[in-house]
């Protein structure tokens, strides 16, 4: 993911439940694959800047002050993209832990949680994806 | 809590896993009595305005992008204070449900999640909060 920085704040204080992130997206970047979750909550609040937010339901418009919140299991894929000129920066907060998996609408990609809470990424038919 | 306006952002999107809220404190409020959990772990990160973060440790001026996390089950107790001539705004998230309780190291009262998951509140004897 090119054009991304992730500061991983919550881990700072030694937080369990969930992870907060302070996420800058430059010029052209995007925040990962357009994605649901299956058991975890996510939320994001901007900061500066301005980002596209692409969800099953089209596109919107985040700019400082504004939120969004992606429930567990919805299926409801999502992502954010900087389509401006200026860096952009939001805090994204989510469930940690669990046994999670996410799919993604627009790529050939599954990913799950191992029984060592690694990611581990296959293609939609099972193979890998090396 | 005089003085304190919390908007709940989290239950806007259907979030089960944590709360967040936007809480402004205006001057002279406080976020919360001095308070410690056992099972819930708090993040707060400052949007507006300088607030004193109050813990074990002593006294810390928060000013925006500044922020703090408080680990379930340390037993440091914290709050906000708005010791400021304006009001403050910050992002408080913290996790849901579990067998919770709060301690108030500066206050005689005990807080613990009842059955149906509302806070009870006694005096450190037991004794009802009437």
């Amino acid at each position: 993911m090119a054009g991304r920085e992730k500061r991983p704040l919550g881990t700072l204080f030694g937080l369990n439940d969930f992870g907060v992130n302070l996420t800058t997206l430059e010029p052209g970047a995007v925040s990962s694959l357009r994605h649901a979750h299956t058991t975890q909550d996510e939320f994001v609040y901007l900061l500066e800047g301005e980002l596209v937010l692409v969800t099953n339901a089209g596109e919107t418009v985040l700019r400082p002050g504004m939120c969004a919140g992606f429930q567990a299991g919805n299926g409801d894929a999502h992502h954010l993209v900087n389509r401006s000129q200026e860096p952009a920066s939001f805090l994204e907060i989510g469930t940690r832990g669990g046994d999670d998996s996410a799919s993604y609408p627009d790529d050939d990609i599954v990913a799950a949680l191992d029984e060592q809470g690694r990611w581990t990424f296959t293609r939609k038919d099972g193979s890998p994806y090396a």
